[in-house]
Order: C-alpha cells, then structure tokens, then sequence
C-alpha cells in the first residue's frame, strides 16, 4: 500500500526520532512540505542520561516521550511507528513494515548500536546501553547479581556476583563504573545481611591510554583518580580478549571473573548504508557531502550518528546541529530559495558525570570539576530534557537521592533470563 | 544448603512481599524471633494503582519499592529473592530455588493471580493486571492498537484496533475502562493523522448484575452512568464465552471485534495451598482458623488474598489486617504470651475511580462521589503510597496530567510480541 499526500508538497520522510531526526522536524515545523517521521520505537529517548535508568536512579520513563506527543501540533507532520526495511532510490520510496512510503527527500537519521569489533557472540554475556530496552536489562542485572550474591553457596560465587565490569572508557563507561560504585558502595549498604556490597568490585577496562580520551589531560586524569576515590579499578592500556557470562579475558593481566558486565565500547551504524548502497566507515556510518547529503544522490542526507563527518563527535548536540542543517537546506530548496553554505559544526564542549559528587566539564577554555563541575551538568541534563514534567521529576528525583542516598527506580524486571 | 539462624529463637518464614507480608514483617519488628522473607520479585507493588501503570498515566517505580529498601532498618529480618516451590511441614522447611529454609512459624501470604474460570487458553489474549509486568504488557498492547490502527489497510481493521474490551466490573475493570477512555479521549486526541482516537470503543463487560457489585445500588449505578458520560459502554448481565486476538465473544450478543482485551474477572490463589496439602476453596484460596491459622498446622498461617476467611473482601487493608494479626500473634507466642481474641475483619469502605473527574467512596455510612470523591481517592492512595518521594512524584505527575491532559508514561516496550 503506498501512503502518501495528495498535495504537490515535497514529500519529506525522517528515518529516527532521535535528536537529529526531531531536530530536521522541527527545522521543517513552517515550510510547504509534507513530512512522514518513521521509528520503530514510539518515544524519543535521552540517551546521555540512560545510564541512569541502568543504574536505578530515573525511570524509563522520566527520560523518554512519545514522538507523536514532542510533535502533535506540527501539522504538516505524521508518525508512523514500523521498522524500516529497505530504501529504493530508483523508485523513491521508503519500506516501514507493510508500508511504502514515497519520497522527494529523504533524512537518515537512524543512529548506531553497540559492537563487538567482530564478537557479537560476546552481546549475551556484556549489553550495550543504547536504547531503554537495555538499560532496563542492565538494571535487571545488576541488581540481580546482589541477589544471588546474597543467597550464594561459596565465596567464589559470591565475589563473582560483586564483581561488576565496564568496557570502554568514553563519557557512558565512566558514568556507568561511577554510578555503580554509587549504588554498591552506598545506596546497598544496610540492604543485605550476609554480604557486605561496599565490598563489591568494579573495574573500568579502557584499551587507550587515558579514560575519556576527548578530553585534555588534566580533565581525563582527574576524572581517573575521582573514580579511583569512589572505588572503582581503572585498567588502561588494557583490551578486552573475550566475554563470557562468568567474566572477561584481557590481553594484560589475569582474566577478571565478573557475573556483571556491560559494553560501553564500541557502536556500529545501523544498515542504512546498505538500504541505499552507499560508501560508509568501518563502523557502517555513510560518507557525506559537505552539506550532509549522501555522494550522488542530492535528495538523500544522513545525520547524527549515522553520519561519518570528520571532527564531528557521535554526541547529542553534534546530532542536532546537523538535523537542524539538513531541516534548513530542505526547507531553502521546497522554497526555491539558495542553498544554505556547508554544514559547520560548532562544538559547544564535554561533560562526564562521575557519582554523585563530581564531573568534568569543558566548554570551549572553561573548565569545571568536583562539585561545581557536577552541579553544572545536572542543570545542563535538566535544561535539555523534554517536557516540564520530566524536568521537574528528574530534578526531584536527584534532590531526592542526593539527600538520602536511595534511588528509586530498583525494580528487577521479570522477564530477565 | 540450609541457612538458618544460630540462636535459639524462634524463626518465622514469611511467604509473599505484599501487603499481608509487609504488615506480619512490620508487627513483628520488636519481637525476639528471626524472620526470612521470600519473594521471587524484588519488589512491593502497590496494586491498587496498577492500573494506573497500564494506562501510562505513571511509570512503575513509582507504585514499587525494594522490599529490602523498606525493611533494611528491621534487624531481626532478612530479605531473600527466590520462588518458593515447596514446603515440608513435618521437617519444617520451606524450598525456595536451591535454598532449603528451615522455620518455626510459617506465614504464607504469595497473593492470587488472574484466573480465567478453566479457560487458561485466553491468557495469551486477554493479559491480566497483578504485577508490574502485566501492566507494562497491557501499556504496550494498549498504546500498540493506536499505532496499527493509524497504518491499517482497511476499516474493519482500524475498528478492530481501536475496540478495548474490559471483562470484570469489579474496581479494576472500572478504574481501566475510565481510563482507558480518558486516553483515547483526550490524551491522544491530537496526535494522530489518519484516526482519530476519540472516535474508540471501549466496553466494559460484567457477569453479573451491575458493576462494583461490593457497593450499594445508588452508587453502583453512579457509576455506570459516569463511565457511560465518558463514553465506555457497560454491558451487564454478560459473560465471556471466548476469547482470542480478534475478540471476544459473548453469551448475550454478537461477537465484539477488539484488539486489546484486559482480563480483571476472576482470581486463583497461588499454589501454597497444595505445598501444604490444605484444604481450599474453588479459587485455591486457603480455608483457616479463626486466628488464621491452617487446620491441623497451628504454627502454619495463611494471610491476605491467598487466605478464605469468610465476609473479608480481597483488598490491601484486608491483608494489612491479616498480616498484624498474624504478626502480633506469633509475637505473643513467641514472649510466651496468651494468644490474643480470634482475627476480626474491620472494613473500612470502598472506593473507585472513574476517570479524572469521579469516583465512588463509601466509608461506613459516608458516602461520596463526583469531584469530590476523586479527590478523597486521590489523597487516600496517595497517603498509603510508601516512600516520601513516590507520594511527592505521583502527586506532581497526577496535577500535572490533571492540567495538561498528558500522561508521563507512553512508553511502548520493545519486547513486546
């Protein structure tokens, strides 16, 4: 069945309501074209604070919204929820489940997931933390690795249980390794009664030479013995050999035994380059011209992750910029009006959050760490998030938590295993 | 393995984290004994508001809480995550997975589930709503039938995907049928292109003569016409004759075509009855003593839905009670004390919401309904929530929809089908 608008508007279609896909939208909000979002998930999710859904602290909820409801009240707009299958440029036309979708430009924006470098036989044993889906799944098994520790047999079960890896040293593993050793080390402490979860072990495994290698030295250090204050093993200069659900291999030293492990090391573009058959990295992302269009075919353009520019990050505001771009330049050409100049990105900065305690901060020269550093992220998560009600339950949430050390969202969902 | 305490006191088992566990828990948190309480969740869920949940109007930690976070002070507790499959009264033990617990008090308090009259083939069709992951499943296949029915091929389909069948007029089936059609009413009115959500059918079918058949006449026919007002339609004097993804068929009428079908008619205990070899009702409920105790196993006892105790209804301050009771009395024993007067059930009211604009209260004589007795529901289920920061959440997120017309909590589950 082939929907599509009777008009003679320019049919738009987004694949991805992530920030660049709701970026192109809302770019598009006033001009004459008719666009049709496509996701296989109904909400947008603020991926920079799912780690704090894996970590019990937020609800899936408190960071994720319908797309349908961030964009009701542009009309020359409609969501369909289906799974793109396939793209044919000949024809122009988008397959989303059942559907054909015709179309006069077309956006990818369909982001990465995690990878293995060649191992997805390790993903049962180490997830990745892209979507609520897995945040949900790591949650459930962190949690679950106090419960069996509480209930297990032998000391080496047990130390198994409380020994917790994070692979990849990038902002998402070291807020992950910093808000594990938070939950450990503090919310647990008067929880269980034959183990002690303060003496539980997490080690953060970075195969570079420094944690956080987008930041300056001074920043990435810093960050390093802050983790290491709060009790969390910092192995550098060490790659992970193998994933096992009873521990990881690593080319320097001793294989760690570990019945928790979460992957926050590498991604791998979803299969748009293949739909459309065009030159992509090794990580699957596509090639682009300077205006984000894909090389020869004008009407198509990539953003996001799913975009390989050089010297621009996989990082949310990079995301938007770019669908912000890509919105303009189609909303210039329905007009017949100039082309906007080449894409330019502007990079606003860095921040990683690390506990409850401390963060690095980097904007532009301005440097921010410890507390202040913290403070500054927090307010800069809330200020991004979607909706006054998520604002302002996150907020309390956090002020919750701060002051009592408890977290609220410790639910062990059935469905794990 | 056998993990039992090493002093001489006297140990007590509980069987169940829910109200009736919670409350023999709390009233026995002073007394000279050493309690284990088994859950195969790790969680309390307060279940009057499920409902809530499977409407997207919270999310579910705000109506769930570690047990061990609520018990974590009570020192002669501990809490064990584990199923329970067995228990040995002539040893005195209870099988929970691979743990082996001995007791001298057993308190078996594991709750009823959904039962579907000797038709458990209609489970797969119509979810009931007795965990957090029922309510999560109804969430996702409720928010599901707008999304097909905005790509639907044909009428029949979209009409099939927008018809919600609720079976059961007691409290839940009244509160999901209000709420059900304040979403398609209201909430989703704008956003969608091709349907329009307000024009959904959602019927509401009860077995016997009139809906909340625990309330008097005036108000049971109160609401009726309020849930009428909001456009569900009540079918009384109707039972379901089948149930299966298309629909659900009826012994008076023809066939209703519906995607979405919620089960909230009947109830079958949990299988403690037969690890015990008790005598039961029909619903597998245990039939015990005037202390609650189990014929023939006077340190045996049975509390909240899963006990029969005649003319005490199957609502959280029944268990409550039941759970005190219990709690107190094992606490005289235990001090050597006289056992204290035979179980007396005082039933505080009933109440429902109908939506956001009604609801039935009844407390003794007093009764209300209207705005007013929404409101009373409001404060009093917030007021039993536990956790400052639930009642403070819930509360912001219900004026907040109250207002807006929103809910928080649209989130479609990818591992849905």
């Amino acid at each position: 069945m082939a929907v599509g608008s009777e008009t003679s508007r320019p049919r738009v279609i987004i694949v991805g309501g992530g920030f660049a896909g709701l970026a192109t939208a809302n770019a598009l909000a006033r001009a004459p074209v008719d666009i049709v979002l496509v996701d296989r998930q109904n909400h947008h999710c603020f991926q920079p604070l799912l780690y704090q859904v894996a970590t019990a602290a937020l609800s899936p909820a408190d960071i994720a919204w319908p797309i349908r409801a961030i964009l009701s009240r542009q009309e020359n707009l409609r969501v369909v929820m289906a799974r793109v299958t396939a793209v044919d440029t000949e024809a122009q036309t988008v397959q989303a489940d059942a559907l054909t979708l015709p179309y006069d430009y077309l956006v990818l924006a369909s982001g990465v997931t995690h990878a293995y470098f060649g191992h997805d036989e390790w993903e049962g044993a180490a997830p990745g933390l892209k979507q609520l889906e897995d945040a949900r799944e790591i949650r459930a098994r962190f949690l679950l690795a106090f419960e069996r520790a509480e209930v297990a047999e032998d000391e080496a079960a047990q130390r198994r249980h409380l020994t917790f890896v994070v692979v990849g040293g990038g902002p998402t593993g070291v807020e992950m390794a910093g808000a594990m050793a938070e939950v450990a080390h503090e919310t647990l402490r008067a929880d269980f009664r034959r183990i002690d979860p303060r003496r539980s072990r997490i080690v953060l495994i970075e195969a570079g030479p420094r944690i956080l290698p987008a930041l300056p030295d001074n920043l990435s250090n810093y960050a390093k013995s802050a983790l290491e204050r709060m009790g969390v093993e910092v192995m550098t200069h060490t790659r992970v050999t193998d994933c096992t659900r009873n521990g990881v291999a690593v080319d320097a030293g001793a294989p760690i035994e570990a019945s928790t492990i979460v992957w926050a090391a590498g991604v791998v573009a979803s299969p748009a380059a293949q739909w459309i058959g065009a030159a992509h990295d090794r990580a699957g992302r596509i090639t682009v011209n300077a205006d984000l269009s894909v090389p020869g075919h004008p009407n198509v353009f990539a953003a996001g992750d799913l975009a390989s520019v050089p010297n621009v990050p996989g990082i949310a505001p990079a995301a938007k910029q770019m669908g912000r771009y890509i919105g303009r330049l189609i909303a210039s050409r329905a007009k017949g009006q100039d082309a906007p100049k080449p894409f330019h990105y502007y990079h606003a900065g860095d921040l990683a959050a690390i506990g409850r305690r401390a963060a690095v901060v980097k904007i532009g020269r301005f440097e921010l760490t410890g507390f202040l550093g913290w403070m500054f992220w927090g307010v800069a998560h809330i200020y991004f998030l979607i909706g006054l009600r998520n604002r302002f339950v996150v907020a309390i949430t956090w002020l919750w938590s701060w002051l009592t050390f408890r977290r609220g969202a410790r639910l062990i969902s059935a469905d794990e295993e």
